[in-house]
């Protein structure tokens, strides 16, 4: 998505291939910085630390880090010990263990000698596919918000409130919770988002407010108390969070203060069927 | 109620009745400061900057207002100017024009020259029936909190979760949500209180835990997105909060997020007939 009017990635390889870029989330939204990763510990750090954070860009950063640690010495206790190095560093949702597990599960079969090469490939795969991902969540997204675009008398706009930070930040890019309303904006449909501070560490304030800004959507940043009034009075359009795992039956563990949006959400927006 | 050991209230007039003191809560919780109030202009100015808050504070403090306007010019020109100066201070709850509005109906009437003398017994008379007010809440909520003692094993404490802050800090003495809390503390029954930050202003952090803390009960401070998580893992027994209005058929308007807390409160807990 657009940094001061660039596309920009959270996650990238230098274009001469010698370190992992990232943008250094803990300095937002007061200065937009990067950080170079170059060694196993450097990509731990940068998890541990929350210089990246959100579900998808660790899992990015982890299959980066297994290919910092692998170029330098792609032992089987090399690779051992980058695997339970990265796997430590912080618990959160699935995709950290997911990417390990996918770049060991590959590269332990084969020879030393081109592990490196095939985590680098591997760290790649997790990247572009979790954009391939995020444009789906756009895609199945995009028409609700259409929905409700249509209902709106003319300058009316679609209020969208979401809570942490689901966005482009917390991925590689496109979004996720997020990535509807990115299309919606792009598709030239009136969108306004009610974005939850989200307390204790203010991922909403900080990250997808910032996020909003730098892509020219319109947006309001608001204590977490405010929501369920913003509903009662018919402020609120859609509520779009993100998920940190998902049931079989549709139940969503998420970052906590989904549940009370959850709940007035429930009692006062309606559903629209597509 | 205890300020390091000592009986405190919010609002009192000197010893020597040359000025009303006041806690400046601005100061709460890093600094335990009193201000004085000499004139008219200190008092509106003291609930316009919420050296004072909370909605029976605010009227006990236009009261005093009163009195300190009268007692320099006890005109009808006065009277009026001091009720419409304190009245724009804030827009809050009721408590500020039923006090001015008692003030002035009661203090008109009468001949310039015993008028300051009236409006100083009324600022009393407001003070001590917020007490009595006070007690009738810890009377009717301790029950409560004694029925859910009753069912703890033992060893077991009473959880209750309480918003913003309706305690003794804003109101003269004794608290009003919290009343319930501090009787059954004082009397010898194991309580905790979640304390919602209770965003933007933070009054819960601020003025809430510190009450507690200088009068010995034990509690956390939360964010306000916690609530409804504990709810749903059996860790709260009770809700109390405050009421800014409450409507014939019961309900309640209160500080911005007591609705989502309902919500919570509605599907997790138990409702205990006393």
């Amino acid at each position: 998505m657009n940094v001061n009017g660039r596309p920009t990635r959270t996650i990238w390889l230098s274009r001469d291939e010698t370190h992992v870029a990232i943008i250094d989330q803990t300095r937002l939204p007061h200065e937009f910085a990067t950080a170079q990763l170059n060694t196993l510990a450097d990509a731990a750090h940068a998890i541990r630390a929350m210089l990246v954070r959100g579900a998808p860009l660790i899992g990015a950063t982890a299959a980066w880090g297994m290919w910092l640690a692998l170029r330098s010495d792609d032992s089987d206790a090399a690779l051992a010990h980058a695997y339970s190095t990265l796997l430590a560093t912080r618990p959160t949702a699935v995709n950290l263990r997911w990417a390990l597990d996918r770049v060991q599960a590959e590269v332990a079969p084969l020879a030393p000698g081109v592990r490196a090469a095939a985590a680098q490939r591997l760290a790649m795969d997790v990247c572009e596919e979790d954009l391939l991902l995020n444009r789906g969540i756009a895609a199945a997204g995009l028409p609700l918000i259409q929905a409700h675009a249509a209902r709106k008398a003319p300058g009316g706009r679609v209020n969208i409130l979401t809570h942490c930070n689901a966005g482009w930040l917390a991925a590689v890019d496109v979004g996720m919770a997020t990535a509807p309303i990115y299309a919606a904006h792009d598709a030239g449909i009136a969108v306004h988002v009610w974005v939850d501070e989200t307390r204790p560490r203010n991922q909403g304030a900080s990250l997808t407010a910032w996020e909003l800004l730098n892509h020219g959507v319109p947006h309001t940043v608001i204590a977490d108390n405010a929501g369920g009034h913003l509903m009662q009075h018919g402020e609120v359009d859609l509520v779009i969070v993100g998920t940190d795992r998902t049931t079989a039956d549709g139940d969503v563990c998420n970052k906590i203060g989904t549940y009370l949006k959850a709940l007035a959400a429930h009692d006062n927006l309606s559903l629209i069927h597509i």
